[in-house]
């Protein structure tokens, strides 16, 4: 077993190729031989990324590959956070790793306007990851018998797909005719994990199943009918992972302390931004930044920080009734989990159990529920300043700064 | 100046609030405090998150507040690159900060396809960070008469917008009316910066003279049609940030040998999936993971990670011809800066030296195209290999693995 | 009873309203008599549409109010049109009533493909037919506690909606929440009336169980995630009225001799046209002009013309296959009826007849399923006809213009 | 010449095809001669369809093909309407054909409420209607130059295109890039035309000179960017045909006394069925049903009835005020027309003229600018009219029957 600099040596030399160097060498030489190649090739400075507090043994191989180091993300809490949820009735320190400077202040005043008006309530409303694969029939004659037999055969579906995992459960199969593609939509429940490769494992048995009882060829394992990782309105309307919604009633003089301005007009300020505005502009999220908050948590607790997409198909209601403003965040498609990926890398393993939810939960899916409901309550948090923020402008524009 | 354990101890006896720390303490010393505030209040071990290597005093007050440490994302690299683009020329490594195992490799694979095919095309096409606020008018004829005003005024607001920054300039201004409420979609070439702080500036000192010299009243600064981290057809259709578009064509041998699938499979894949299965989604991503990629190189190069949300808004065709395959990814949104923000901080700074675009660029904008380009072709290299992946399930779901 | 030119005058002098002449009057006669009078107050020559065959007794009261006469549409025939469906398998004569020149035309010229290439194929995959009542609310606490009674209840929100109808199945309820709103999207199959009225009658009984059992109010009968008349992800993706689809194979020597361009160039436009075209603009229509067909039919069989809106909610597939063409078309949301509404008028019926889809079907539903799929179909000659002209323009502008 | 009864036994016998017809008689003759023997060999009964006032000779060769007789729809009006517009100020009644009974007394009780509130504003706030060609390039660096060259050389492509017109102009080209696809929007003020023909053929000119100037090759004449007679954002955002906005203030009164409801209920059932449900919808229509109103104007006047779908692309705003209620109804993309098309034929000429809006307007484009105003003012009573009946069924469900 040769040293970094040797390995390196060999990569320049062609005698060996970069995504090689994992055979040649324990993970932190092979990172750091790694490192010293794409530093020299790009005349670079890479130290900083090398010096990271990171193993890279505890990543290799399950979390990066190529690797050369780490980024670092600066992270911050807010809070406390109270939430009176259905799985979670706590005070939390809500974890957000951010480079945008003013995010953490402005969740962190939102937080203590919720605890002026004694906490947050949330709930989860539906659990469901999903996976749909394209298959190839002959024409539209063989696609409706196909999805006559997937109607007839949920059951030999379930038993295939179950058989693949040990706490993920097939909860429903939907199907979706175009021409000759025939598209079957699963969802599961996965408990605590976010559940993408247990579904998509789940599939490709209950796929299998499809392929020898009917006509039908699979094409792609996943049909885009999922959808991962891209805007779409079958998220925003059926959700995916975690359906979430968090709201809070809040008397008027709190928010006028707080926000330095009337219910009336925080309540006009999301009526023509959220609604009336994000209507004009065909959107899929009718909110002011929600997914900030979600990229913040989900940066900080080892999420899948593309599926922030999704996390963005948000509404925020707000209400100013006689005494009081009531606020909402609805989260139709949050994809969490407190077990797998990257939860269990040493950062986000501790920003997890910072908020109680490391690992799985009991019973099974109540630590991601919790994680769900802490992250709805933390972007009701962020739509509460910011649209103070932006209701208050002509008191001072500082808390317009604030706001985000 | 007290010491950490000494300013914990006031916070929890009530003398401090945690966000007051930063005004007793250096940075290191206050977010030491707060980290063992929250590690006691919460019985966490958070050494971990305090044992990373960035230096509290290049993150609190412009990345973050209420620091307690920073959270650590495996870098790894894939590469090299090539890109034809109209602001560079050359091979990178790209800096691929995730948690989720197999991106990289999958990504890494990708460009070997590209590197095969003598390097992918990249274009900008169009550069516009947008910031649209509303404004209340008594009914639809003044809102009709502030529209006129608007588009006979273009000049005045331009002149306002650009008094207040260096480098951005005011290309558009587009009028949207519903009911009362009129938005102005302010559209800014910020050169080298992602822009959002530079267009809420301008835009406010617009508004202003909107304000002044008609009838219109503000009622917020973002009126949600910019539209800043949503899902929204209209960044989909008119774009945000950057506008960047790579392509691709492929031998069919190259794609036989390294995709191990026809270049009619992947071709009918991306039909099917990317096609068919996102229009029948309802979906603004027509693409298979670009998301992925933009996430990845976000991350580590310090661009606003909710971005990744109009990063999202891609389109991938394939066609395949006689002797080949064509690929290309557009990007419609990619809101991207190698100034501020994030880019300051030390191992995102790392990461875009390591692609040659750190800071300004020469000329202005220069640096934020090649970067813009860079996520482009990685894009592609990342859709080619899961696509493969997808076709060529049947020769050996290993490959399928390897995809993502 | 007074006749026409009286009760015009007793109108004109204040002493009738024009809305009051049908409790004055027969049919005609009110309806004479109404026409007399907006003719004089608008110095407009109205003999022409009181001219028409119509009997204001087969309208009055069922289809119009405040009738003044009749407005004339001309109707042609495309066909013979063959259609091998699940409810019908017979070539018919499709009735288009149309004022837009070359729109029969066209879909003659596409049904003579059909001909030639063995007919279409076409299936009715789903029917329901929804409304989607919204409630109200304490907080979301209460919406999960309503969405749980409901899931655990659908047995009673069933015989409540079906003691309303002798026809109509409630098949599915499925919740959605949006802060301290509920929305219940009920759906039905209500054979052969397209069933608006149905469906909202059996709603209500159902919504009044839900208003006694829980604590969710009413707010509105409709809540817009129905969604009637407005074009919605929801019915793109979920599907209302009929989810109806219909295909061909077409050798390519029928495609060359009848639409003047090959397989490949129809393939291409269709591809660059219906599907990327469509994904960049944001659509939920993935065709070329299947609403000219809906609309067609509709007007010719008294269907709801404003429905047309959820039947423009198409995708259109082609495939250049090595000797053939395949091409499809998916209509997600067709709303139709043989029963009631419209259809009881004279033309009407009589286009109806000419299907031989006049009335209730054997079994029942059977008609309205026969219908969709001769409209699927005839979409589908429509969608050849035009991507044919578009693909031909270089022989012949002709053709284009024939197109449509 | 031979009579019907001879042509339609020569039809029958193989002598001539069914659209020969008009070749080898008068249109009276040749549709009566078609319509024997489509009767015939579908054994219907079609003498209705023949007995309608329609001249074939008014119809034949402009407005259908293939005739056989005529649809006739029951026409009423709903009015007066007072509208105070930027091309109109004056009471109409609004003429709407349809046979869904119910609508026109719902918009006429909204009309009296327009009435006793002193009537509705409205304005054209942009008139644009568009084709969008799709050109193929090599790949996305011919793209650029595509753009680039469209960018600088509007000129040529605006006098190519208004060569082909006397009265259109060409106002904006927008291009687009997706992969090896460009495709371009044309915008044109086609004054009182609807304008798809007139922006057809002059797009088209402009096309060739793309060709010539640049390596694209046009694909298709129309690449769903348009986008016509689908469902689209880009048609919701940026408008196609005519942009039109109505509202009105209600005092609460008039509101109480005429809906039975309170404006805060009204405010109400907007905010959740058509902001909140419609965004949870994935819509990009935003009000109760005015597609509604628009299908029964356009079915009158000769509109286009495929183009009810972009109608539906409207957004309704209400709010409660101290006093009063503020209402509004915003039509993004009505594509209406007082010359050509429909609106020669005889009874929906006399429709246009009731309204006063037949022909050539003065100066042009001001007779489509009124159809626009009447259309939106008519919408807003529509929608009225029916928010106020899902408000007030408490009190009486016959309100209800009565909005719709």
């Amino acid at each position: 077993m040769s040293d970094a600099t040797d390995l390196a040596e060999r990569v320049r030399s062609g005698d060996l190729a970069l995504h090689d160097l994992d055979d040649h060498a324990d993970p932190a030489t092979a990172t750091e031989a790694r490192r010293l190649v794409v530093a020299r090739e790009t005349d670079t400075d890479l130290d900083g990324v090398g010096a990271t507090a990171l193993d890279p043994a505890d990543a290799v191989g399950t979390a990066v590959e190529n690797m050369i180091g780490a980024i670092e993300i600066p992270l911050g809490v807010a809070g406390p956070l109270p939430v009176a949820g259905g799985a979670t009735d706590d005070e939390h320190y809500l974890p957000i790793a951010t480079t945008e400077g003013a995010l953490v202040a402005s969740v962190n005043r939102g937080c203590s306007i919720l605890r002026a008006a004694d906490g947050a309530n949330a709930r989860v409303t539906k659990r469901s990851m999903t996976r749909a694969p394209v298959f190839r029939v002959a024409d539209v004659v063989e696609a409706e018998a196909v999805v006559s037999w997937v109607r007839e055969n949920r059951d030999a579906l379930r038993n295939a797909a179950e058989e693949t995992t040990s706490h993920g459960e097939l909860t429903e199969v939907t199907p979706y005719v175009v021409g000759d593609s025939v598209f079957l939509r699963f969802g599961y429940d996965t408990k605590d994990a976010m559940g993408m490769n247990m579904a998509t494992i789940a599939t490709r048995a209950a796929s299998e199943v499809v392929e020898e009882q009917t006509t039908a060829d699979l094409v792609a394992l996943s049909g885009n009918l999922c959808t991962d990782k891209k805007p779409a309105a079958i998220n925003a309307v059926e959700g995916r992972g975690r359906s979430v919604v968090a709201d809070v009633t809040i008397p008027n003089e709190v928010v006028e302390d707080r926000l330095h301005a009337t219910s009336d007009a925080i309540a006009e300020v999301n009526t023509r931004k959220n609604l009336v505005g994000s209507a004009k502009a065909g959107s899929l999220g009718f909110n002011a930044h929600a997914a900030n908050v979600v990229a913040g948590v989900f940066l900080a607790t080892g999420q899948d920080a593309a599926q922030v997409v999704e996390g963005a198909n948000a509404i925020t209601t707000v209400e100013a009734r006689e005494d009081e403003l009531y606020a909402s965040v609805s989260l139709a498609s949050l994809e969490v989990g407190t077990v797998g990926g990257g939860t269990k890398l040493p950062t986000q393993s501790a920003a997890l159990s910072l908020l109680g939810v490391l690992g799985g939960g009991d019973p099974p899916g109540a630590n991601a529920d919790r994680l769900a409901e802490v992250i709805a309550a933390g972007a009701l948090a962020g739509e509460l300043s910011l649209l103070g923020a932006l209701a208050s402008r002509n008191l001072s524009s500082a808390h317009e700064e604030l706001g985000r």
